[in-house]
C-alpha cells in the first residue's frame, strides 16, 4: 500500500479544509483562509501567525524567522508562521486563527480629485443609412461607407480593420444599409453593427495598485461613471508588496504567466461585476484604460519587470500603449483597445502620471508640491512652469507592515489617537467602531505626533523610559507605550507602540521628507512658497495632516494649502477614457517632467540623517511645529 | 448485423483506392485520382470522364448532364461523368480513367515583364548596439533602442507592438544590448533579434488566379527573387471558376470557411516549398503581398464573394488592405503583414492592378491597351494621359473549356495548327511533342484562324459543308472538321473542330474585342494611334498574334506593336512587396482610373453582334487582315 503523502488541514473557526502535500508550506491555505500576510509568505512580515491545535508533530521544527516573530511562551501555545510551517508528516492538523491575523472588511477608497475634461473619446460611434448599390453607382461597400461618412460627419477614414471587414457585406445587407460604425481615433473602423447603436458606447478605466484594483465603467455618450467596482489585487498571495512581486515574477516564465493571468482574471471579474450591475453588454466597452506604478503595469501586460528590481530600476518603456483587448485576453469587445498612459520611470508609474492629470498640478502657474504617499511614495515638484520629481523607498510601515501591531485601515483599527499630555493616557478612535484589534498607518503617526507633544518621545524618537508611567515600559528588550490594554481590546493582548515602531516610522517619513527636500532645493523653493501641497492615494485620506507636520513627514505649511486629493490614479485614468486630448497631454508631460534618482544626489545621506529627526534636525524648517511644542 | 453502407471504389491504371459513402458521387475521389474537370463537379464542363468497368449496378442511372455530354455508345462501354457517377449500393466498383480525362502536367507561366523599381521594402531590419543602462542613463529600454535608431539611422520611431515589447528587455540583455530591430513602414517595431540578423529579412510575393497559384520568395535585402514555386489553385475542386466558387461561398458560412482555409492552406504549401528549396526559415519572411481577382482575393481574406455573383457586383472593399498573418493562419513570422494591392471593381481586381504597374502602362505618354486575357479578361485603355478599365467574361473556351476537345496546355494539347489551302490538310504541333489528346486555346485559334484563310469557313464561322473533302464532315447532327485521325492521337478518337466549338471562340474573341472597341470609342482612338498593345496572362504567351488578329480578337496592328507580357500580376506583386512606393502608386490609380461597366452601355449589343463576325462586321477595322483573306 501506498503511503499517504497529504495532510488534510482545517483552519478553525471557519472550519475551512484543505489537503496539503508534505513538503509544502500552510501558506497558500493560510491565504485562502484569510489570514494576513504582508510579505508574500517569504517569513518577512511575521504577520501569518496561526495557532497549531493539534498535529504539531506532523509540521516542521521553527524557522529562523519564526524565531525572531515568536516568544518562547507563544512556540508553546502552538503559534507559528503559516509560511514557515511546512508539512512533514501525513495526517491530520488543526490550526486556529488568531483573531490579530485574520483580514478584516477593508476600507477601499476609490474616489479622488478629477479635473473637468472636454468629452472626446478615442472610440466613437456614427450612425450611417447609405444608398444600396446599382448599376450607376456600384462603388464597393468600404468605400461606400467612407464617402458617407465624409459627407455626413466630415470625416476623413482610410482604414477598417480585419474584423469589421469581414462583416460588413452580411451587416450592410441584413439591416438595409442603415449601420453604426464605430470607429478609432477618427482613424480607422474598427467595428460595423447593424441599426442604431449609438447610444451602447462603453469605456472601462482601471486603476491597478498594488493592494487595490478599482474599476470605472463609463458612458462614453457623457463621460458619466455608471458603475464602481473594487478589489483587492489578486496578485497580494505572491507577494505583499512590488519587490516580492518582482522576485516572485523573475524566477521564472511561469511565474510571470501566473501573475499576469491572475491580475487580468481579476479585472475581468470587475467588469464582470460591473456590466451585472447595469445590465451592460461587455461587448459594448469598446475601451479599457489602465493606470498603476510601473510593476503592476509591466505585470498587467505580461513584461518581465525584473530589472525593475535592482539597479537601475530600468522599466521596459515608459511611453503609452496601446494592445488589443484579445491579445492579452480582457473580456470586452474583442477589437477593444487596451491603452496604459505614460509612465515616467521605474518607480514613478502611470499612476503618477494620473496623479498630475487629476490634481492639474502641471497647469499650474504656481510652486505646488503632490504627493502620493505609499510603500513607494512620488513626490512631484512644480516651480510653476516644470515639473520634476522622484520616487522614495518609505516602506509598508503606513500600511501596517513592520509595526508590531501594524495592521491595514480595516475594521478594528485604530486610525485616530489622542495623548492627554498630563497623565499620558490615550483615547483613540477605530475603523467601524470595534474593538481594537491593531493600529493602522493614520494611527501611528498620530501616536507618534501626540508621543512628541505630550514628550513621551524626544527630537530623536527615543521613549523617555525615564518618565513614570506604567504605560511606558520595557517588555523583553523592547520599550514600549500601551495604548490599548488587553482588556479593552479585541485580541487580548496589549496594544503598544514600540521603540522600533518609533523608528520604522522615522525612516518612512525622513524617506519621504528627504524627497521632498532634494526637489524643493533643486527648484530653489522654500516651503512657506509652496500654494498648494496635494496629498493623492488612500492613506492620505485617513492622515491627520496636523500630524504628519508635526512628526515631519511634510512640510510646514497652513493646513488650509493641503489638498487631500484622494485615489487620483482613477481620477486621470478616467479623464483618459474620455478625452484623447488628456492622452497627448500625459505623453508631453512624461517628456517634460524630470526625473531624480535620489540615490544618485550627493546630499541624500545628509538630508536622510536630518530627517530622521522629529520633525527635523533643521527645526527652523518647520516653526509652527516648533511653536506647539515649544523650544 | 449493419449493412456496409459504402463501396469501395479503385481507379485503373493507377489503382488507387477509395472508401465512397451511398450518397456520393465518385467526383472528389476522381479530383484525386487526377481525373479532369473544369466546371467543379456541376456536370457543365463534360470533363470528368471515366469508364466503369466492374460495379455498374452499384451506381446511379444516368443523369440528363451525362445524356447530354455522352454517346449511347459510351454508356455501353461503361462511360460516365464522375461528378454525376453516384453510389447507390454497397460493394466493389472498378474505374478507368479514359487517357482524355487524365490531367497532365500543365505549362504554368510564372514569369513576366517587370518594371524596374527602386528597392524601398515595407519591413526592414536595423542593427543596434545601445549602451547598457546605468545609475545616470537609466532611460527604459524601448526608449533607449527609439533614442538610438535616431541617432544611428535617423529614424523617428514612436510605436512597438506587443510582441516586440514583451521580448524587448530579456532580450537586450541576453545579446548584451546587440539586436537587430524588425520596423515596419519606418514606423512600428515589429520585433527584435538576438545579435545582428540584417542578412535575414525575406518577403514573399503571391499572385493567386483562379487556375493557378504562383508564389516567390524574395530577398528584400536586395530585391532578387530567391525561389519560384506554383502549383495549381487548391479551389478548383470547388468550381473551375469564378462563378462557380461564388456561388459555393454564398450557400453557408461553412462553405466560404472552406474555401478559404484552402487557400491559406495552399499559399503555405508554396511557402513550405521555397523555403525547404532554399533552406530559409519561414520566420525569416516578414512580409506577404498577395495578388489576384476580386473574387480570389475575397476567398483569400475570408470575405463574402456572395455580391461579386450578382449585378452590380460589389467587391467589400476596393483599397489595398493589410492583415497580421496571424489572423487569417499565414506561416510566415506571427507578426508579418500580408498586404493586398488594391482593387479596381468587381471584375478587375488586384492582378489588374498589377499588371498595369508591371507594364507601366500608367506611365506612357501614349496611347496603349492592355488585355489580359482570362475566363475574365480585363481590358485598360491609356489615352496618354488617363486609364479606363473594363472586364469581359470572354469564358473558359480559350482555356479548353466548352470545347468539344478541349483541354489545357498540357501534355499532348494541340497548341499550333496550319493548314494547307489547297488540299485543307493540317499541320500541328503539340505541348511536349507527345501524341495529341486535345486542343488548347492557342490551337483552336490558330486552327480557326486557318480554317478562314482556307476558307473552310465563311465571315460568319459557318463550316462549309459544300466543301468535299474527308476532313468536313456532318456527325450526329454536328458538322466539324478533323484536325487529327484518331489513328495519330493518343484518345483513339478523332480530334476536331465542331461548328459549336467554333461558335464559342466567337462568342469569346467578341466579348474581348467588345470590351476593345468601346473603350477605344469612350477615348476616341482609333486602332492605328495605338503605340503598345500588351497582352498579359498565361495564355497570352502561346497566342499567336497574328491569329488572334485574324480572327478579331485584338486590333489590326502591326505585331511589332504587340507585347506579351508574360505574367505581369505576378510582376505586379514582387514590386509592391519590394517598394512602398509602388504601392502608394496603386493607390492612386485605382482611385483615378475609370472602371466602364460594359452591361451598362447602350451600344455594347449592336458593338459585340459586329465582333461577332470574323474578323468583325465592319471590315475596315482589319485592314491587313483584309488583304490576306483577299476581301
Ligand atoms: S511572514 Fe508569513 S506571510 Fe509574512
Ligand atoms: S461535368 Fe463533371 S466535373 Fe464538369
Amino acid at each position: 500500500m501506498k503511503k499517504i503523502e497529504e495532510a488534510e488541514v482545517i483552519f478553525q473557526p471557519l472550519g475551512r479544509r484543505f489537503i496539503i502535500p508534505i513538503g509544502e508550506s500552510l501558506y497558500l491555505a493560510a491565504k485562502a483562509a484569510n489570514v494576513e500576510s504582508l510579505c508574500g509568505g517569504r517569513g518577512l512580515c511575521g504577520k501569518c501567525r496561526i495557532i497549531i491545535k493539534e498535529g504539531k508533530s506532523l509540521i516542521s521544527s521553527p524557522s529562523v524567522s519564526e524565531e525572531k516573530f515568536l516568544s518562547k511562551e507563544e512556540f508553546i501555545k502552538g503559534y507559528r508562521l503559516a509560511c514557515q510551517a511546512v508539512v512533514v508528516n501525513a495526517g491530520k492538523i488543526i490550526v486556529e486563527i488568531p483573531f490579530e491575523s485574520r483580514v478584516g472588511k477593508q476600507k477601499l477608497a476609490v474616489l479622488g480629485m478629477e479635473a473637468k475634461v472636454e468629452l472626446n473619446p478615442y472610440i466613437k460611434k456614427y450612425f450611417l443609412e447609405v444608398p444600396s448599390p446599382t448599376l450607376k453607382d456600384f462603388k464597393p461597400d468600404f468605400e461606400r461607407i467612407i464617402e458617407a461618412l465624409k459627407l455626413k460627419y466630415d470625416l476623413n477614414i482610410r482604414r477598417i480593420n480585419y474584423y469589421a471587414l469581414k462583416k460588413l457585406p452580411m451587416t450592410l445587407r441584413s439591416s438595409e444599409f442603415k449601420v453604426t460604425l464605430v470607429i478609432k481615433a477618427e482613424k480607422e473602423i474598427i467595428d460595423v453593427e447593424e441599426e442604431n447603436k449609438e447610444k451602447e458606447l462603453y469605456g472601462f478605466a482601471v486603476d491597478i495598485g498594488t493592494t487595490k484594483v478599482a474599476g470605472y465603467l463609463m458612458d462614453l455618450n457623457n463621460g458619466k461613471v455608471v458603475a464602481t467596482v473594487s478589489m483587492m489585487n489578486p496578485q497580494i498571495p505572491y507577494g505583499e508588496d512590488v519587490i516580492s512581486r518582482i522576485s516572485y515574477a523573475s524566477k521564472n516564465p511561469l511565474n510571470l504567466e501566473a501573475l499576469h493571468k491572475t491580475i487580468i482574471d481579476g479585472v475581468n471579474q470587475l467588469i464582470k461585476e460591473a456590466c451585472d450591475k447595469t445590465n451592460i453588454d461587455s461587448k459594448s466597452i469598446y475601451e479599457l484604460v489602465i493606470v498603476g506604478n510601473t510593476v503592476m503595469h509591466h505585470l498587467f501586460f505580461n513584461i518581465n519587470p525584473k530589472f525593475l528590481g535592482s539597479s537601475p530600476y530600468v522599466p521596459t518603456l515608459k511611453s503609452s500603449f496601446y494592445v488589443k483587448s484579445k491579445e492579452i485576453g480582457v473580456g470586452i469587445h474583442p477589437e477593444a483597445e487596451v491603452y496604459s498612459l505614460p509612465l515616467i520611470a521605474g518607480f514613478v508609474g502611470a499612476d503618477a502620471v494620473a496623479d498630475i492629470l487629476a490634481t492639474e498640478i502641471y497647469k499650474l502657474k504656481e510652486k505646488a508640491l503632490l504627493i502620493d504617499i505609499g510603500t513607494n511614495t512620488e513626490i512631484i515638484l512644480s516651480n510653476g512652469s516644470k515639473l520634476i520629481c522622484c520616487s522614495t523607498a518609505s516602506g509598508p510601515a503606513f500600511e501596517g507592515a513592520h509595526i508590531t501591531h501594524g495592521m491595514r485601515a480595516a475594521t478594528g483599527a485604530i486610525e485616530k489617537v489622542w495623548i492627554n499630555p498630563e497623565d499620558l493616557n490615550p483615547t483613540y478612535k477605530t475603523v467601524d467602531d470595534e474593538e481594537p484589534r491593531g493600529i493602522c498607518g493614520s494611527g501611528i503617526v498620530d501616536a507618534i505626533s501626540e508621543m512628541l507633544k505630550a514628550k513621551i518621545i524626544d527630537f530623536n524618537g527615543r521613549i523617555k523610559t525615564e518618565i513614570n508611567n506604567s504605560r511606558i515600559r520595557k517588555n523583553n528588550n523592547t520599550i514600549e507605550y500601551v495604548i490599548a490594554w488587553k482588556e479593552e481590546t479585541a485580541i487580548n493582548k496589549d496594544i503598544t507602540i514600540t521603540q522600533k515602531d518609533i523608528f520604522e516610522i522615522q525612516l518612512a517619513k525622513a524617506a519621504i521628507y528627504t524627497g521632498i527636500s532634494i526637489l524643493m532645493n533643486k527648484f530653489n523653493v522654500e516651503p512657506k512658497e509652496l500654494s498648494k501641497v496635494f496629498i493623492a492615494g488612500a492613506f492620505g485620506l485617513y492622515l491627520n495632516s496636523e500630524s504628519a507636520k508635526t512628526i515631519g513627514m511634510i512640510p510646514d505649511i497652513p493646513l488650509n494649502k493641503i489638498i487631500f486629493a484622494g485615489n487620483t490614479a482613477g481620477s486621470g485614468a478616467r479623464m483618459a477614457l474620455t478625452s484623447k486630448k488628456i492622452r497627448d497631454e500625459a505623453e508631453n508631460l512624461v517628456n517634460e517632467i524630470k526625473y531624480i534618482e535620489l540615490a544618485a544626489e550627493p546630499n541624500f545621506e545628509h538630508e536622510f540623517a536630518s530627517a530622521l529627526r522629529l520633525p527635523h534636525k533643521n527645526v527652523n524648517l518647520f516653526p509652527s511645529v516648533r511653536k506647539i511644542l515649544n523650544f
